[in-house]
């Protein structure tokens, strides 16, 4: 069963509610770029998937950046005069800025409203904001509730720690046939909400889950990190091996209802490009092709001018085109169980074009093979299917000259990736192809 | 008297006629893919152009094929219980399954039944049908004369032979000034069908019998062949000397009312798949340009991956895209004599570029020469036609630098192909143009 | 203060009427392609910016072609039979076909007709004509003045000389950082007309003032030619340093009303051709954009293939395309100062991305640096335009990977060339980025 098959057989229903589920669970925990949050969240992962934990500490350079201080936080709160907690950490942990240094004592509505973040526009939510690189605190509220701020003395207590620790982040591989390695980037590093980033990363657990019960010719080496410093992490602790990625997909904002989104990579025309344009193109579904910017997720550093991997980003709607993005409203309704699925369904229909991509050659190569004394015409049954199929042989001989991989076969031809795979195969076992793009990896010493 | 100027004096109502006239002479004849009806055929083929026939015996090795046995058919037919023939080879020849081994007995009509072929759609044409690689037997007739049959024993007679022997095919060789050729090949194994490819085969004579008697820079190669096997046979016996084609043309299907249809080779831009483009978007009349696919006529052979041969095919209306292919509907009443006589004058036009594509050095690469000293102003007569041909001497000049032929400066500036051919001889006659590319052949030893 | 700051405080209104002016003072002045009337023009030039004014003698070869006698005209006209002057050079130069040889006597009308040239079609408008490389004589007159002539005998009288003298051209060096070139060509060779080519020639004297004031990359090299013969004998004399010209702009018809058309050099993608195409989209106004041709200004000599130097037309309605070309009617009431000082302002922008187009190299390739730390992401105000250059920051650590310069980084994002370069300043004064296009010329031994 190849991992198309597989995506055949999958039950959407209750796959979609399986992922809604786990991202149920991973809800509430408050999770920031280090601290225990995250690692609490890496525990529930380890839970699906075979995970290796790395804790780089504090202090560590990675290229141009330094990890910075490990955040904890126990609890939040303002008080008002009358001693009741009328923002409250353990209510929604978006009240507090990510990052907030502790602070307790009573400050004036003036001081305080230094330290409120809310959005006029969305009355009703509660921004999300982080403060990573510059000490400072901070609580968010909806702007409903700024407005009904009295003037008067408030108690603020932030229960939280910053000081010197690790950044958390974990790593599943998964061996295919290669060292070739197909990357899966998803980042961990959001507080309560669902869209951005407990989508994506139910989407790399399931993914991880199916991957690794199938075979599969690269090896697939799934991050969660926390988004850019933990890309940077990752590429300067494995900048040696980085070369093997061959492709890779950051996957981010799977669950809304918008259609599906794809990012393409830096060099915009890498085969995992080209292979999620011609799944979503044969579709027949609404979809989207974006060009690269080096604007958006931790594609920006996979794909910086040093390594410029071929790594494209898989989301529905992306990142500040909904209003719901960044606020308490990515919340558990704004996710829905089956586009999660469908989300999965047509990610793992990507990652089997990519990863059943080979080169083939056509060892008779001068004029066609006679196919009929194969028995390669009656392989077939009903009539257009197998004119179909006949005529993805042709084309596949045609074109395995060493120069076209299936994907290419496909496209030119404007058959299906399946039958022209479904050709290659029953050619395979006549020998008629043979395979030349075996991929071969030059490990170098000392490297895992 | 170049190609073109050959065509502005063509008479295409006579000759349109003449073709229609030798059609009219062929079509009675019982041809397959070997046989004496070939035979025969290529017996009036050298009454108009110089032919050499070759006979491969049965057996021999073609690549991955094999020449199969000869057929041959004197007789056949159905009678019915009171004796009469119902089903008469004598009366159309398509009436036979090409290829059938010979026959006699009673059979009933459930057992005959099996071996009946008709068109439900079109319950009055008798189809075409052949069993090349399977030893079978079978008759064709009108859907509507099928469902006369009443139950009973019915009289079959197949008098045919299938025995080992010879393919047989023919070929025109007309020496230009270099070995370097352009091929045209055209399939001559249907029975009576007149499109497809009596039409093909008629282009194909006149074009021999029109180059035959002009200077022409190319040599230009002739093939009349049996579709599929005999391109394979010819391709497996001229294997090393292959390389000599620079250019080439399938011809089929030219007598009918629809636009003309250029396939491109399957390099796609190819030098005769840019004349035949540049050529019929200048006409001014509707065409088609359909990319390579390796499906269709001979095409798929030459322009195999071990080839890769720069041969289009040359069409109006492609098969399978008019209802009559391959039944008795594609008949003298079929193809039109005008249709022919347009066909021939279009390919000799497309053909007149590729002959015509010479790439010349500007002698005085630096500046623009001094044209009116040299009276190139003056030349010519009519205003607006006087100022296109300075246009084209000054495009021929500036482009000339080595890198461009005469049809890259046709697109490029826009102009008629003839009016830079006519700006070019008028500039080397002053030596301000060399010709660059006269092609050099490197001819092996033994070869002829 | 760079060119485009300089465009941004440029006084349109005033330029526009000092340019204007210019033209005024220079259209009565009877030019030729030699004579006394093109070193007068020089003269005035002179006030303006350095000129060196070369005399090249009367049959010098240049290339294929010879520089002609030197043409001087004192005055010029036909009497009718009472004696009066009814066509006169005085008040118009144009009335004498340019290069004509000396006459003096009576004439038919037969006869005299045979050297009259008018415009039937734009009856009040005198033509322009020339003679240059045939030894003729004729007047030009207005179609309806041409009419009114009777039957008798005319004194026509053409006081000019054609002997051995020279040929005069002006150069303007304006020296910048590198020795490599950009050339600015007008043709100086046209006797009252406005548009071609008073209105170039006054463009490229401002060009010239004003990038004179300025720091400047390349070097600007203004040539104030006659058109054809001077631009083949300035490139016969400097064919050795001409490689040193890396972008160059043909000035001609930039005053009337019509839109800004850019011809293509004939590379048709060199940078002044994308700068030119970027700025026009970018501006919002109509534009044209054309391929390069071989017809048209002394782009052809400079685009012949011998050379093929990266050179434009920059003008608005091209000639030929608008009615008033060469005639009477294109005078001082046909050129505008506002289209004028349009026409110089959107020059300038052209030639300030061609100027400013660098490539950097980003010297933290690996993943993104680390912008905050640098204030990098407070060094800017308002909101949006904040992103927009934080954006612009991202682009240009992304793509200058040493394959793209700043115009290849503003193409590909979207954003406006001015906010990359911006960026890139801001980046470089970090040292995240360094120059590595810092042009090299190899400048040959004994070349000035």
């Amino acid at each position: 069963m190849d991992i198309n098959d597989f995506v055949t057989t999958l039950d959407l229903h209750d796959i979609g509610k399986e992922m809604y589920g786990l991202i149920s669970r991973l809800f509430p925990i408050c999770r920031s770029i280090t601290g225990n949050g995250f690692r609490e969240t890496l525990d529930i992962i380890k839970e699906h998937i075979p995970l290796n934990v790395f804790e780089i500490p504090t202090g560590t350079q990675v290229f141009d950046w330094t990890v910075p201080k490990e955040w904890n936080i126990q609890d939040a709160y303002i008080k008002d005069s009358r001693g009741e907690r009328i923002v409250d950490f353990r209510q929604s942990n978006l009240h507090v800025v990510s990052y907030s240094v502790p602070i307790k004592g009573r400050v004036s509505l003036a001081e305080l409203k230094k330290h409120l973040f809310s959005l006029p526009d969305y009355p009703d939510r509660i921004p999300y904001r982080t403060s990573y690189y510059k000490e400072d605190w901070g609580f968010c509220l909806s702007h409903k509730q700024l407005l009904t701020l009295r003037d008067g003395d408030y108690e603020v207590c932030i229960d939280s720690s910053l000081k010197d620790g690790h950044l958390t982040y974990g790593e599943c591989y998964i061996r295919g046939e290669t060292e070739e390695e197909f990357l899966i980037s998803c980042h961990v590093c959001h507080p309560s909400l669902c869209n951005d980033n407990l989508s994506g990363v139910a989407l790399a657990i399931y993914l991880g889950k199916i991957l690794g019960q199938l075979p599969v010719r690269y090896s697939y080496r799934f991050l969660f990190i926390p988004g850019t410093i933990g890309s940077i992490t990752w590429l300067a602790g494995n900048e040696e091996t980085a070369f093997r990625i061959k492709h890779g997909l950051v996957i981010v904002g799977v669950g809304d209802e918008g259609k599906i989104t794809y990012k393409r990579s830096r060099r915009g025309n890498s085969v995992v490009d080209r292979a999620a344009e011609f799944f979503l193109r044969q579709s027949g579904e609404p979809f989207e092709i974006e060009a690269f910017s080096p604007y958006g997720y931790d594609e920006r550093q996979f794909c910086s001018p040093g390594f410029n991997l071929p790594v494209g980003c898989f989301q529905r709607t992306p990142f500040g085109r909904y209003a719901e993005y960044h606020t308490s409203a990515d919340n558990l309704q704004f996710v829905k169980p089956e586009k999660l699925a469908d989300s999965l369904a047509k990610c793992l229909s990507i990652i089997h074009i990519v990863d059943s991509d080979i080169t083939y050659l056509n060892t008779l190569p001068k004029c066609e093979p006679q196919l009929g004394k194969r028995g390669l015409y009656e392989q077939v049954g009903g009539d257009s299917q197998s004119k179909r199929l006949q005529l993805a042989m042709l084309w596949t001989l045609n074109l395995s000259d060493g120069e076209n991989s299936l994907l290419e076969i496909a496209e030119r031809s404007g058959l299906e990736f399946e039958i022209i795979k479904k050709a290659a195969a029953l050619l395979s076992e006549q020998s008629l192809l043979e395979q030349t793009s075996r991929p071969k990896v030059t490990v170098r010493d000392g490297v895992s």
